[in-house]
């Protein structure tokens, strides 16, 4: 097999980690989803005022907040929504925090999130089995701070060395 | 509510979707996993050789079908893990087509699929209703042909015009 081919799985979180914006329960549920929206990222990391990741907040998520649930169950009465039905989609947007957007509270133990030291292969593991898009990497010497994030293609992006050399 | 404020629902799907790169299920895995991992892509559309959409493989599927399964269920072996094993996931991934990345075969119905003409809020809809992080975006009045994609965090851009403001 050619050395280029090689999975780089040695490779640790911390080094794979990117920062990323962090939101509390208390952010603003409109700046929270613009800020996702304008960096296009896959979700947003929650933490508390302590710094430790609190959940883990999916883009669909949001749509599933913002859209009524029987528009969900069937995405063809979204055609008959008018203008005024579209404001008042967007008022529940203002007038609520990252806290109301999110699913029921979740165990730490259940959430895609990392130690700094995992490797590479560790952290696919991670979202393989939660079939995340996104894990969180928080320092366990550090009081489980939250020192960035990786997604599936960021990682896959150092687990394949060969493609970053055609990239460069 | 400011007009700023105003989500615009009526925008279409034509409108939205951006290029998207297509893989077949005969099209080489490790070509396919280097394409999501450089342009940062949540998932990969893949068509039948008649252009239409024959399922999305998310990104974290990739991951699935790489680590083995006693790895994804207890993420801490990763680290007895040592090159050659590394190796060997790594040639799984040379020898393969996207058809073995595939879980099970989907029916279309099942699948995030949206037709151009459809609104910013069916494709939210449709999104928000299967948790999916990508649409794909098909031409009805052209046999059901991919004309693009469109990702959650991209809908939301276009939903949340006043960040946009705020871009530009």
């Amino acid at each position: 097999m050619h050395a280029a081919h090689r999975l780089e799985f040695v490779m640790t979180a911390r080094k794979i980690a990117q920062p990323f914006p962090i939101v509390t329960p208390e952010s603003d549920a409109m700046k929270a989803t613009q800020t996702l929206a304008a960096q296009r990222l896959p979700g947003l990391i929650v933490c508390g005022e302590d710094g430790r990741p609190y959940t883990i907040l999916p883009g669909s998520q949001v749509l599933r907040f913002l859209i009524p649930s029987y528009v969900q169950d069937d995405p063809a009465l979204a055609r008959a929504l008018d203008e005024d039905a579209s404001d008042e989609l967007c008022r529940k947007l203002v007038h609520s925090t990252v806290r109301d957007l999110l699913p029921k509270p979740q165990d730490l133990d259940d959430l895609p999130v990392v130690d700094a030291d995992a490797t590479g292969l560790e952290v696919a593991a991670v979202m393989a089995r939660m079939h995340s898009p996104l894990v969180a990497v928080v320092d366990e010497r550090d009081g489980n701070r939250v020192i960035g994030a990786i997604t599936v293609s960021h990682l896959l992006d150092y687990l394949l060395p060969a493609q970053q050399a055609t990239q460069a």
